[in-house]
Formats: structure tokens, C-alpha cells, sequence
């Protein structure tokens, strides 16, 4: 099986989700939050996001990426920071020579459930039957991430089996 | 006399300027920009970035740093970009623990020129004038950086005079 990871990048918290695939099955291999606190200044929080996606990486050794995009219609004053965790994000599976493919949440509710308009909860759950879990991950940024994960995984097998262009 | 250096961050042109001041006047060290192409992937953009800015900063040894704000009312699609330049860039800074402070375009201008409109023409010029320069220097990435340094001592020199709290 090949393991994946997924990341929901943020300032305050970041999810990520590490799943294996066989191209048909899953299975969950690991998920959690990396935290910064706005008691520290930006250079510290990035840092932390920085070191901590690297050991997550040198941990589970993903051999791809899935990560979350950005909302375009978001508001720029709580699109930035959420952008400025992705860069260091970014730079960290650059660096690692992971490739990386970048979902939107409507992507993500699409490859997980087939509908784009999908409700946060309806994906959680079956991304949670999808990797065999007994309860939906917590917390919301966990489940989130592996979704981006099981996404990239339906998105790299559709491009096999779909080849576009 | 202090170095520092004022960073200006974009995903296409990173300006970095790098200025001695000794509490008054000021001396230009050096100035320049990292370029990206749109034909590179997002993760080896932001590792040139990345690695562009550790090698300036590795070579003229700042002490403090200057970097420009982003723009809260200009749009989110160009924004993000430009968060994720700016948030691997303080993530350089802060690994080499050189403090920095955060500037608006407004308050660049305020600082160096005494009002937060004056005309990004007429703030290349007397920052060419301050650092005793022949001519504006170029591109205008570069002179941008310049000016953020010029405004970061200035801010610097404020906090020093002038304790406010």
C-alpha cells in the first residue's frame, strides 16, 4: 500500500491525516493537529508549523500530498494567515520531494461523496467508514485532512483510470 | 553601524534591501530581487524563495528586518500569493532569530516621507536621496525594500526617542 497525507492548513491549527491505499482499499494510519498560539509572534507559529509538518513527514514518510486550497471568496484578513501556514507548509513537501495536489473543499466533498454541496458531517462519516474507523476523527481539522487524503487518493486513481488531455 | 533589511515579498519578485544605519544617518548596502517563474510548481517557487532569502541573509547578516504588510482590501486571489511568499520568508527570519517588524504600504510611506499618500515616485526618491544614491534604484521591488528598511529604522529610532506606553 502506499501511504498519503492530507493537510488543512492554518495559522492556529493545522490537521493532517496519513492513510495507506491500494488503489481500491484504505486504511488509517494516523491524524492529528499541529497547534501555534497567537501568544506567539508570526516567525514562532511558523516555525512550529514548520518543524512540526517535517516530523510528521520524516515520521510517516508520505509519498504524496493532498492539501487543502484556499477559499477565494473568503475574506483576505483571515485568508492570510491561513496562507502564510501554507507557504512553510508548501516549502516543507518541497523540500521532502513529496508532490502535492491542492483541493478545494468542494473538490474534497466531491471526490469523498460525490456531490460538491455536501454537509462537513456527511463527509466526515464516510470518510470515516472509508478508513475503518469506528467514530468520526476529532477534531474537525484531523477529519478534514484525512478527507483531503482520501481525496487525492480517488483524484490520482481517477487520473489513472481517466487519463484528460 | 546597524544592518538591516527591508523585504518587500511577492511569489514572482521578492525585493530585499539591506541598509547600515547608525541611528541617524544611513548608509545603502545592497538591494536586489529573487525571481520565481509561473512555470515552476508552487513548492519549488517558495523553496527558491526560501532559500534565496537564508543566502541574503547569510550574506549581509541583518540584525533586525523590515518586511511589508499585505494589503488587507486588495483582493484574495492576488493576496495569497503573495502570504505564501511573506510566510516562508518570516519563516527564514525567524529560524535565523532576526527580529522583525511588520509595515503597511501606508505607514512606509508615513515614515519616510511623513505622509502615508505621497506617491510611490516621490518615496523612491527620498530614499535614493537618505541612502545617498545617484538615482532611484531599480527594479521597483527593490527600491519598495529599501524604502521598508529606511521605514524600519525610522520606527526603530521612534520607539527609541519617543517610548510610547
Amino acid at each position: 500500500m502506499t501511504t498519503l497525507i492530507g493537510i488543512d492548513p492554518g495559522l492556529a491549527a493545522t490537521g493532517y491525516g496519513v492513510v495507506a491505499f491500494d488503489g481500491t482499499r484504505f486504511r488509517h494510519v494516523a491524524h492529528g493537529v499541529l497547534r501555534t498560539t497567537p501568544e506567539s509572534e508570526l516567525p514562532e507559529r511558523l516555525s512550529q508549523i514548520y518543524d512540526g509538518i517535517l516530523k510528521v513527514l520524516d515520521d510517516f514518510r508520505p509519498v504524496e500530498a493532498g492539501v487543502e486550497e484556499l477559499y477565494f471568496a473568503r475574506n483576505v484578513a483571515s485568508a492570510i494567515p491561513v496562507a502564510h501556514a501554507r507557504g512553510v507548509i508548501v516549502l516543507a513537501l518541497g523540500q521532502r520531494g513529496i508532490p502535492a495536489g491542492f483541493y478545494q473543499p468542494q473538490q474534497v466533498k466531491q471526490a469523498v461523496i460525490g456531490r460538491g454541496r455536501a454537509e462537513k458531517g456527511q463527509v466526515q462519516r464516510l470518510v470515516a467508514v472509508l478508513l475503518g474507523l469506528d467514530e468520526v476523527p476529532s477534531p474537525d481539522h484531523a477529519a478534514d485532512a484525512l478527507a483531503v487524503a482520501v481525496c487525492h487518493c480517488q483524484r490520482a486513481r481517477l487520473d489513472v483510470q481517466q487519463p484528460v488531455g
